[in-house]
């Protein structure tokens, strides 16, 4: 059993990594105090901030990628377009498992979803003069607005923590009113707080998105890992739900990252909607000499960023989709771990005082997944994140993901073990005590 | 033997095309062009317009990909500062074929060079308030003028045709001089005229860097291919010539797709020079919270471009550059097999009264390599190009690479075989009896 490190090792340890609160660091240096105070405990600390896969790489995926290497594609070029077996199984993916239609030719690899939202955020600000602004709904992922800033493209956020349900219809409005944005980005299941909007939600969305013609970005990085409800029958209803069933002002970004554990290669998709994939900007014309949106972001913007994505790492991604819409691959039960642990963590939390901060959606208690937040009282940020680390204990602020919310972001997926669980509640209790 | 295709037969086809001018049709609509009228030529083109390796993979490189598969490699996000094999492995290479001293933690994976390349425009643009300017030798490759369209970033190009020598000098100055370039950005040995810059215009580039403090941004994607130097022997001289011998004020990007025919795959190297990587930047500490240039061209620009490089092919680049390192793998010798083409295929243009537009380095005849261009009296781009199409010849017309010059590009990767020499020579003959 350890002992609380002291405050003032902590203190020191902070100065020494140039982190004035460690409620705003960055995930890097988060990770150098973990290490660094581990070896003042004498353990390992119970790591709440890492956001990577706990789970095995799907072995289709490995083994198509391999016989791509023994067929020589590193030397080709891959098309800037994407592998035809690519598109044509992304579609019939998402028919599968979103239940939308969605034309290969609309559908295009990238460089892990990053790339697919930072070139989006590009576009989007380059297609009519004057609507050049984003909109995130957070809290979301730090990264994005990141992106905003790099590129220097003006961005606007809300907490949607008091604006759920019908209350969401009046806050997007207050800004599509203003003319200024042209897309708004939300992730859903949501990363930090596993929010799955709802239904009414999305439609709320699609239906200003039309009014104002806004375009939607809709992240599907956990596209299926909403399980409350068994999403893992291809071609049967319940599907993973979707603005797209809304308006066809959509982009959906899906990624291999998490749904098959396959974050290391980078190569997830942009899907747009086949209207707006060949509507015409006269902005991009003149800039680029191509009208039309989606050959636009792929030729100019796509092309520009990177020439493409990984050639063999397409085959993978071709041959996982494939296996799922085929019902060989499985990938819900696969992530539904994640269901599992979560629902373990939560009771350990909960059993030591916490409370969980984005708690409902509607009517339902939210789901159990990839992550979750856990407030302590009243207790803010940063107060409470020095006295989690104090008792080996690290994860995300949420004020570092745009929430006004007092909390911190749990992510389970570097908590495998029972023993990984043991350790965890021993070192609550031992905060709980002491704090 | 083919007959010419009549004018009608290829206006017609560019009309159904969208293509106005066959010398400033995208590669994309050149290559649709090319297909459609090989239907009617009953034969397929010479095709000159295509730069993919012509070689097969390096195997090395293949062997190392898979086994990272087969470790679980796809589960693990890369780390964005890259595999530390791959950046050790890189130091390395950088010492023993260009003779330079750049610390693996100065050296960071890009998806290929035009990751590295954009990013690089994009962070250069924002270093000081006032230097918002790109500077481009041309002729070059068009894509980076794109990534600075694609940016919005302000650039500046200059055909080196009639500055070569201690005439860059005054030429550069012209620009330097105005306090508003950031970068100067150049490939050596150049795309698309195989122009390989003389130890004295790399020693005036480096010397007016030092003076107007401009990062020079080397593209090294051809790197050991002048082949009138035998540079294939590690720590041996002589080494690729290099403007890091004459600056610190440099960046070095460095390719897998030519040297080691890993195109596919998207893997690239960005090496900083040690102390620019330290260089502390005001305007990035504002807008980032990290002043040096190093860490937050990683962790911010990088970071939201893609988070990173496809971590198989890390694997992948580490072990060719290793085998490079270690005398293991000739890279030199395999793609010398370029300047064996280009010597027969020029050949073939000269004996059909063409001559070579960038003719010269200094006092040397230029190299037989990757690229050369070609030109046919005082014909213009376009009535060359549409002359060569109906004699079944595809090429990148000179104009489209941002030189003054009337002539094409000829690109020999994709002439292979003495059938491929023969009919280029018969087209050829066509062409000069004909036009």
């Amino acid at each position: 059993m350890i002992k609380p490190l002291s405050e003032e090792v902590l203190l020191r340890h902070m100065r020494d990594m140039d982190i004035e609160q460690i409620s705003k660091a960055t995930i890097r240096q988060a990770v150098s105090l973990s290490s660094s105070l581990e070896s003042i405990l004498g353990e390992p600390f119970s790591r709440l901030e890492i956001g990577v896969p706990g789970l095995k790489a799907c072995q289709e995926g490995i083994e198509a990628q391999k016989r791509a290497l023994d067929d020589g594609i590193p030397a080709k070029y891959p098309s800037i377009e994407g592998l035809p077996a690519l598109k044509n199984a992304a579609s019939k993916f998402l028919k599968a498992f979103v239940d939308i239609d969605v034309d290969p030719q609309c559908i295009v690899p990238t460089v892990g979803s990053m790339q697919g939202s930072y070139n989006l955020t590009l576009a989007c600000s380059q297609l009519t003069p004057g609507r050049d602004t984003m909109l995130y709904i957070q809290p979301g992922f730090p990264a994005n607005l990141t992106q905003a800033n790099v590129l220097g493209v003006r961005h606007e956020a809300f907490d949607i923590y008091e604006y759920r349900g019908e209350k969401l219809r009046e806050k997007l409005e207050s800004y599509f009113a203003t003319g200024r944005i042209t897309a708004l980005l939300f992730s859903n299941p949501n990363n930090p707080t596993w929010v799955c909007l709802t239904d009414d939600e999305l439609r709320i969305i699609g239906e200003l998105a039309n009014k104002y013609d806004v375009i939607v970005l809709e992240d599907m990085a956990y596209l299926c890992m909403d399980f409350r409800n068994d999403l893992s029958h291809p071609y049967q209803a319940p599907f993973q739900p979707t603005v797209a069933k809304y308006t066809d002002n959509y982009v959906i970004m899906l990624s291999s990252s998490k749904i098959f554990s396959y974050a290391g290669e980078r190569i997830a998709l942009v899907a747009f909607n086949n209207t707006l994939f060949k509507r015409r900007y006269e902005a991009l014309r003149e800039r680029y000499g191509m009208a039309r949106l989606g050959q636009c972001f792929i030729h100019s913007f796509l092309y520009a960023a990177s020439t493409g994505t990984s050639h063999s790492a397409q085959y993978a991604m071709a041959a996982m989709l494939q296996g799922a819409v085929d019902g060989t691959l499985d990938f819900v039960k696969d992530v539904s771990e994640y269901g599992r642990r979560a629902k373990i963590v939560k009771d350990i939390f909960v059993k030591n005082g916490f409370h969980i901060v984005y708690d409902h959606d509607g009517e339902r208690p939210i789901a159990d997944g990839f992550f979750f937040t856990a407030g302590y009282y009243d207790m803010d940020d940063e107060t409470l994140m020095r006295a989690l680390a104090r008792c080996g204990i690290s994860a995300i602020g949420l004020n570092t993901t745009g929430s006004g919310q007092y909390g911190i972001r749990v992510c389970v997926s570097a908590l495998c073990t029972d023993e990984d669980f043991r350790r965890l509640d021993e070192r609550l209790t031992l905060f709980a005590q002491n704090f």
